[in-house]
């Protein structure tokens, strides 16, 4: 018998997960090529050509116990130092080796903090739409998740809403910029905001409260928009952060966490995490990709191609009837269904070859996500299908 | 604040890395040519030269975006199927890709595995001597840890109190061969004994009782040493394995676990593995070293440079005068102190410059650790070291 929590998920197995059968379903019926599958957020971009020759000259001049060995549980110190300098440069912001805990992605990331951090029954606040699996993040550490519902117009932070929200047992507001699904990014004026709410809450409950900003599209943003970095605006702050989108490299796990120099008991928390990446049982970050991101700071993927594919797919959207945000970073769109009923547009949309995930997923029914990283073509052959889809809403 | 759990772990952070920090201030002082470091498992044998050839063939003949890419949560299905195949030749039992779940070391494997089984309260023993972190894995997931003492004439099960202390309670039970730090082999004899009575309390309490096999020594053993295959005598089990020292391959946090086809639920347990995976935030074990696990399931480590460690170190303690069971696998010596103060007796040792680990650690007091995984040459510098230590006991 598994555990009463694990049942329920067994049970309730992600609706994205569900949708990633589903597809295989269908293309097994009308081939894979007219099958429109917008449902996972695979990054199909390549990784930069570089990434090969730098993982081949590790190998062949570093000592393989050194390449493959145990470190720090933190991760190695002069990568931790080089990304640190590389976010001081970018930011202007004082920054050292020990404020940069290397994690397993930004997943691992985002459990390691939040291990140290929750007791049991402690609240973490996240804003809709946000990513579904923060909820099992924090139910990992028996948190409660409350959720802020979204500001449809502009999907910036529902703010006010906040205000009334945020209570004593707050422990800690999960933001995720650019957001999954929206696409949008936080701009400096909500991050500001958002902070002085936290100040003042601090202040009126005589405790603290962590702001945790999970970052893996920070690098994917169009029309040269920038994420405003938290660490400036907000003092007991961390950044989760992966290399799974910026260089393409999902699988390989690799990521770290950016400790706010100015938190509140920083030494404590610096240990904490420490000691939570060991016993959770990452360890370390996968060694070998440690050494490759020292080399690749200055790398990224070619987010031209995403960002052909947002303004064809978006251009076409709003140009047949749908409402929608202009993304600026990400690789997803996040439109309003035509019927209040999110789940079941996605169902009818199957019925065209479209899949998409409703946005009840991410806290805000009456919306989809589709995640636009799959190919130009396959985009370019799926708008037909759009058209039809949005036919039948038009009677 | 960080949570009340991890505040009395970083205030006791664990023993063993105090005394790495005691190592580094030792050898700042004394050069550390003159410290005897046994206090840490960190393999010092180098991976198999093929590794790196291995490594570079995937990245010249794999497309990148499958090298690095996302996969299902359980990890490469060609990868787990040859993984399968292998065991299956050495153990001739019946195993297939879906037993198999590729994770982040055997730490996180092992994790995985207590999420899925554990519900608040659970109980879950160990046999002394026994790995400190199975503490700290249990507590993740608020299940109670239960220490059947050390069987200290031959260190194998003690399983008569074993009958005696399993409950109604009592969910898991964990063991660790070739153990860490006894390097002993639980012997057929013992396993069949173990199976056999936990088929009777399965049978008396009506529930199922979980066997947990950690075994990430399993393929450093000497003298042509077998570890018993568990999946062959009893049903409930699962294996932990992981590639850290068969191929020295620590920092890559690259091992598996296998769920015994005949497990009761093996359906949910499967799912509840590949879900616990993605939850904690591991998401899949690495994915280039996945590929390269493909490639190197006939390559090992060269044990003998470790047997020729330990022949060199067991056979001096012995003439000495230590009390030592000779181990037959892992990389570790755990000698009986001369003194009944385990903690007193390593703090002794200190002043000769040897750095070993208190059996308390382990759960049994009375005994220290010695990691043998150090260079021949400081094995022979260090026997005069342990020999003045002695000294001071014989008067």
């Amino acid at each position: 018998m598994i555990s009463k929590k694990m049942k329920t998920m067994v049970e309730n197995s992600s609706t994205i997960r569900a949708m990633f059968e589903e597809g295989k379903r269908l293309s097994s019926i009308y081939g894979e090529e007219n099958i429109f599958d917008y449902s996972i957020g695979n990054p199909n971009v390549e990784p930069p050509n570089e990434i090969k020759d730098i993982i081949i000259k590790i190998l062949n001049e570093e000592k393989p116990n050194t390449v493959h060995g145990y470190m720090n549980n933190s991760g190695y110190e002069d990568v931790r130092e080089a990304i640190a300098r590389n976010i001081k440069e970018k930011n202007s912001i004082e920054l050292n080796y020990e404020n940069i805990v290397m994690t397993c992605g930004a997943a691992g990331g985002l459990n390691v903090i939040l291990k140290s951090l929750l007791n049991p029954g402690d609240e973490v606040i996240v804003f809709a739409p946000f990513f579904g699996e923060y909820i099992n993040y924090v139910k990992n550490f028996d948190g409660k998740v409350k959720v802020i519902s979204a500001d449809t117009n502009g999907f910036q932070l529902n703010l006010k809403e906040l205000k009334n929200e945020i209570s004593q047992n707050t422990k800690a507001i999960i933001i995720n910029s650019p957001n999954n699904p929206s696409g949008v990014i936080y701009s400096e004026d909500t991050i500001q905001q958002l902070s002085n709410i936290l100040r003042e809450k601090e202040e009126e409950f005589k405790q603290d409260i962590y702001l945790i900003s999970d970052e893996p599209y920070r690098e994917i943003v169009y029309d040269n928009a920038k994420v405003p970095c938290v660490l400036k605006y907000y003092d007991n702050s961390f950044i989760g952060y992966s290399y799974s989108k910026s260089l393409s490299l999902p699988g390989e796990r690799i990521g770290y966490v950016v400790v706010n120099p100015k938190i509140n008991g920083f030494k404590e928390i610096v240990s904490s995490l420490n000691i939570a990446n060991r016993i959770l049982g990452f360890v370390n970050a996968p060694s070998l990709f440690q050494k490759v991101i020292k080399e690749s700071l200055n790398l990224e993927v070619d987010a031209e191609i995403y960002k052909k594919n947002r303004d064809l797919l978006y251009n076409h959207l709003i140009s047949i009837g749908f409402e929608c945000m202009k993304p600026e970073g990400a690789f997803y769109l996040f439109p309003k269904a035509p019927i209040n009923d999110d789940v079941k547009f996605c169902e009818e949309a199957k019925k065209f070859n479209i899949l998409a995930v409703p946005g009840k997923t991410f806290g805000c029914p009456g919306y989809f996500r589709l995640s636009y990283c799959i190919s130009y073509e396959k985009i370019k052959k799926s708008l037909k299908a759009f058209d039809n889809l949005m036919e039948k809403y038009k009677k």
